[in-house]
């Protein structure tokens, strides 16, 4: 008998028995309609296709049971009015910014009233000037063109896709004093040097383009105009042009079709080898004599996000939520992002919701929702999370998201207090392709991309990028994303014109089988959080986890450390500019101060704590208690997670208040665990380093401290 | 004072004062003249321009005073008769396999009479098969082609230059069944995606064709007819289809213009990432559905080999030769290839010319040699070194090669015996650019690329590739090769049409003060190994750098162990399989036997015996010996690098006789240390392994036994 966190062995025999029923209502020609019924429109926030879309779902919902609303709420969405982006010198060159319809993908023709490929929340400009090549638009490209002398203030810089989420770019180039940043898909990172391209691959074409938010969501996400509350249709609202999240300047993206001209005609220095794509050019960085126009104007409105929520009352314990949710608006017809994983999720509940007709009843409150806008800066769900945040704290227990899936591999992310119950439900479902469970898959891909051969299979930490970041990054709810990839090629149509119903069937899920799994997936998760005697966390996983991020953020001081030493002696040596060759600017660094030795003994000890509480809960048997001891434990064990919050937040961003995980300031959706402590270490502010490794600490200690008042419940 | 090993302080006050008088008789103007005029036509082994080319010299040389004759050669050496290259399907495309005349580059048009792309030695052959593209060609791309379940028997393989020398990848495709290899520059390693091409930056153009050997030569090389012996007119010779280093299956290169249609219809698996290159498409395998029809024909004749043999007679030490070489013929203009260093040699040797003519003589005797037929296979210089074996196995101290130079960094290779005297030239040469010494500036380089700040510079190991290969790996002649670059673009025009004046003055070295800044580095070389009271050998960093080769060794057999352990878990546990896409063929590969612990001992206590013989000798003071001790100290220490060779040679490679340095046998030029011992390790030949072991051991005693001789003469 395999062990089932939170469940005695008869309790798992039930479960698991209940599982098979549920397995067995599961229909893969539901995926296909739905896939295709959903896929077949424009259906963005705003646009009426979302809401058909939210209407239909919300049907389906209340047809198997489910106490079922929609609740609409008004942030700002800007769409596009003018986009114009032409090169003026040395040739002229008007960019196409449209994706024609292509053979045997048949939405490719239907896209009037979709949205044309955009930057969400770029502000509006109209500015004329040289261009520079800035790679991937990090602070690190930009420290290169300092030493080649190269200044970006009053450049247009153009910046390729990739290594950091997209928002990041206009971000640091503003910071830098770029007047407009245009990002464009190189075939390098996505296109024909990755594989065959649309239609004949999966891969992108010369003419798609990657449309997505640039708001500056690691400051907050949601609606700019409404942090921290909900944009209910009355809110008070400041003027748009207020809101700190929109860019600082114009943003536009485009295909490497329209990229090639206006950076084949870039003179200056060849750029490094690591900034070159795979246009069939020589990469120059510029500036000029490449100049182009760049003219952008929005739609400044507000747009009804219609998020589905679908409630199934627990008979023994309704006051304990468990939320789980995936949105329903798409860039255009957004087949693979969102709706592989919407439609899983809408079998997942037709399921449970058959199992509930033939008498099954959740002991605990099934929640599901539908997102709207979560595209532009994930609206709906933030939106929701802010309005209900007093009652979710005290309600909910688990959000549980999936986002788009696909042919491959499990994948799952989340809090590390629930990773024995989330590997758990891998080691439940099999894989279709292989017929081994997918946790077995997933351990046979770590070990041959250079992991551990076998051995329990591990979660990573959440960033952001989709609708868990209210729960997890703001109210502190443990939350998991879910679902499958690695071997489709979804990739090539992301946030394109060419995510389409025949994308997915030809190159992502062709028989629908992940979609299946990955109702099985959810669909497990649900009904065991749903039925479990004790709520199923384990805290030796989120220790054992945490030392190592403690481990890391020691091990990176050190190394910031070692490599300041031998770059300051670089630089003081004189061997930098003595070594450039001399036909090019070669402009020194400063030096930069040295690291110093910082106090983590806070961290150390609150960590010293963590592990003996952790061992006394973990020797504790839980499953002979009483319904009352069972429920008091359930309310101690659910809010833990809020433990480690900070309601102060981090710095300069205080609606982040999660000390264990954030995404990223300058990277985005990368998570960064300890991430007060990791991000002041980064940016070498020691002071700020040491306060927050006090912060972190009292954070691990409150949580330590509930899990003592679980074992004392467990032990009264 | 600065020291100078082999000379007492006052010896070297006299000798830096003499170098002073040479420098400032070296004169740019000669250098720019000699390379106009010699790269004004074709001058390949054999034809009318390198006889021209030989005569020039030779004059020269006799003009300064030298004792100067034509040695003449006659090897094998294959000229094109036919080369057809035809895509018949999936569409039809004749490749051109030419290069055009460009604009701003004179002798490009001028071209008639130079040999056209080919590869000198590949076979005769008439063949029509599919395509399989085999990435770089090395042995691990064939491992990976075989877990795709792809074999290339009866196929034509495309391989693309870089990686290997190119001789081995005709040589590996034969291995593997292959009836024909084509090998192609493409433009990621050798083409626009590393700078402007040609004419308007430096790098290669889409025509542009790397000619070059593919004659087996780390079997042996120059004349294939006559292995071991010069190729005198009448020495005996087989007929030519006998020859052991000719290739086994008929290979041609060709510029990425004509790869493109090839490459571009093969469908079948996508490369692997690191296979793809910068063409504009996506890379596939194959094989097919392109189809080649290859048909070469060449005149199998024998060529005369010009050697320009220029001696100035010791005035003092007659019987120690001190050879100084460097070649020049050219596959086309040669500009760049061999001539930018053979006009600086030619200026070394008018500037010690006038030395001699205004009095100075040299102690020793210098011997300046300008080679014929290095290109196609090291002709001339190996037929020389093999035809006077005897002679120069008694009398050479020391070979210093060159080949070509350019704008950069002082570039140092050879014997570590000779490391100080090496380092100690460059610290007293100033580099043109930064006016701080040639020594100071790689030094810097060094630091800025990873290395260590300031300390000693070092050489490196020398494998094979130009002149010195005979003198050092068949007669163990202790031998350097000098250069400068690193900051040139000679890469691009390499062994094509347009490696010519006008691309060195553009692209290389505009104001020919790295050709000069070689002049004084050879110069230098020569002044002092004439001069010296002692043959300058330090034998302290031989010994240490030997034992950074030992160390190598032991780390390759543990890393292998380890990686054997890894390999055969993830096979074994069936991961591999697991986690591969269904979609596609894979094929897990067998299980490799573990590696065994070598026993090393014979190789430590030989080290153990070269560092005391080594700090016995390092202790003496040699500076106040009679002339008498001093030329019997003279000829013990000018051959001790005889006593690191081994006559019976190498495994299955008998004219390889070095133990420490040998060109790898899969690698081509790449240098091997401890050859013997490596390769075996690398080939899993562990008995052999074990074997060679106790010859590099025997071959290290030796010279342990020389320098302890050397000690007694001093002591006595």
């Amino acid at each position: 008998m395999k062990p089932l966190v939170g469940f005695s062995a008869d309790a798992a025999k039930a479960e698991f028995e209940l599982e098979k029923q549920f397995d067995a209502k599961l229909n893969r020609a539901n995926l296909q309609q739905w896939l295709k019924r959903l896929s077949a429109k424009p259906h963005h926030v705003g646009s009426p296709g979302s809401k058909e879309v939210a209407e239909f779902i919300a049907a389906q919902f209340k047809s198997w049971g489910f106490d079922t609303n929609i609740e609409t709420f008004y942030p700002l969405f800007p769409t596009p009015k003018t986009r114009l982006l032409e090169m003026t010198a040395p040739t002229k060159y008007s960019a196409k910014l449209s994706e024609p319809a292509v053979e045997g993908d048949e939405t490719s023709s239907k896209a009037e009233g979709g949205l044309p490929p955009y930057h969400a929340y770029s502000i509006d400009g109209d500015v004329t000037a040289e261009l520079v090549y800035v790679n991937y638009g990090l602070p690190s490209d930009y420290d290169t063109l300092a030493t080649m002398g190269i200044d970006v203030k009053g450049k247009i810089v153009i910046a390729r896709y990739g290594a950091s989420w997209r928002g990041i770019k206009p971000k640091v180039a503003a910071e830098h004093g770029a007047i407009a940043c245009i990002i464009y898909s190189d075939p390098k990172d996505d296109g024909y040097w990755r594989g065959d391209v649309y239609p004949k691959g999966g891969f992108r074409n010369r003419d798609s383009v990657q449309r997505g938010s640039v708001m500056d969501m690691p400051l907050y996400p949601g609606d700019p105009l409404t942090p921290g509350v909900g944009a209910t249709k009355d809110v008070a609202r400041g003027p748009f042009k207020q809101a700190k999240t929109l860019t600082k300047i114009p943003v536009l993206p485009i295909s490497y079709g329209d990229a090639e001209p206006l950076l084949k005609a870039l003179t200056g220095r060849v750029a490094p080898a690591e900034w070159r794509g795979a246009l069939p050019m020589t990469y120059h960085i510029g500036p000029g004599p490449t100049k182009v126009h760049l003219k952008l104007e929005f739609n400044w409105d507000l747009a009804p996000a219609y998020n589905v929520i679908a409630k199934m009352k627990g008979a023994e314990r309704p006051d304990e939520w468990i939320v789980r949710g995936n949105h329903h608006d798409g860039w255009v017809f957004g087949a693979s992002d969102p709706l592989t994983a919407m439609v899983s999720t809408m079998e997942e509940a037709r399921a449970i919701g058959e199992l509930a007709k033939s008498g099954w009843r959740p002991k605990r409150t099934l929640i599901y929702c539908a997102w709207d806008g979560e595209e532009p800066a994930l609206l709906g769900s933030t939106e929701w999370g802010e309005f209900h945040a007093a009652e979710l704290k005290e309600h909910a227990m688990v959000y549980i998201n999936s986002d788009s899936t696909g042919r491959g591999f499990v994948n799952l992310e989340g809090s590390h207090g629930l990773e024995s119950f989330a590997t758990q439900v891998a080691r439940d479902v099999t894989d279709p392709q292989t017929k081994v469970t997918a946790m077995e898959r997933a351990s046979a891909r770590r070990a041959s991309t250079g992991g551990k051969v076998g051995g329990d299979l591990t979660i990573e930490a959440l960033g952001s990028g989709s609708d868990y970041t209210v729960f997890l990054d703001h109210l502190g709810i443990a939350s998991l994303n879910i679902g499958f990839g690695g071997e489709s090629e979804s990739s090539g149509s992301y946030h394109s014109n060419y995510d389409s119903y025949d994308h997915v069937v030809k190159f992502e899920d062709p028989d629908f089988q992940y979609m299946l799994a990955t109702s099985q997936l959810g669909g497990h998760m649900m009904l065991r959080f749903a039925n479990a005697q004790t709520a199923p966390w384990t805290f030796g996983r989120f220790a054992q986890t945490v030392q190592g991020y403690l481990n890391e953020v020691k091990a990176l001081t050190d190394d910031m450390r070692r490599q300041t030493e031998r770059s300051n002696e670089l630089i003081r040596s004189g061997v930098l500019s003595l070594s450039a060759d001399p036909r090019h600017t070669y402009v020194t660094p400063d030096a930069k101060s040295e690291v110093p030795h910082l106090n983590f003994a806070p961290l150390e000890n609150a960590m010293t704590k963590l592990q003996a509480s952790t061992k006394a809960y973990s020797a504790l048997k839980t499953d002979g208690l009483s319904e009352a001891k069972s429920q008091e434990l359930d309310l101690v064990l659910m809010k833990t997670e809020r433990a480690l919050t900070n309601t102060t937040g981090l710095p300069r961003r205080p609606w982040f208040q999660h000390t264990i995980y954030a995404p990223g300031y300058y990277t985005g959706y990368g998570v960064k665990t300890l991430p007060g402590v990791r991000e002041a270490i980064e940016q070498r502010n020691w002071k700020e380093a040491e306060e927050q490794i006090v912060i972190a600490a009292k954070a691990l200690e409150a949580y330590a401290a509930e899990i003592d008042r679980a074992t004392s419940i467990v032990k009264r």
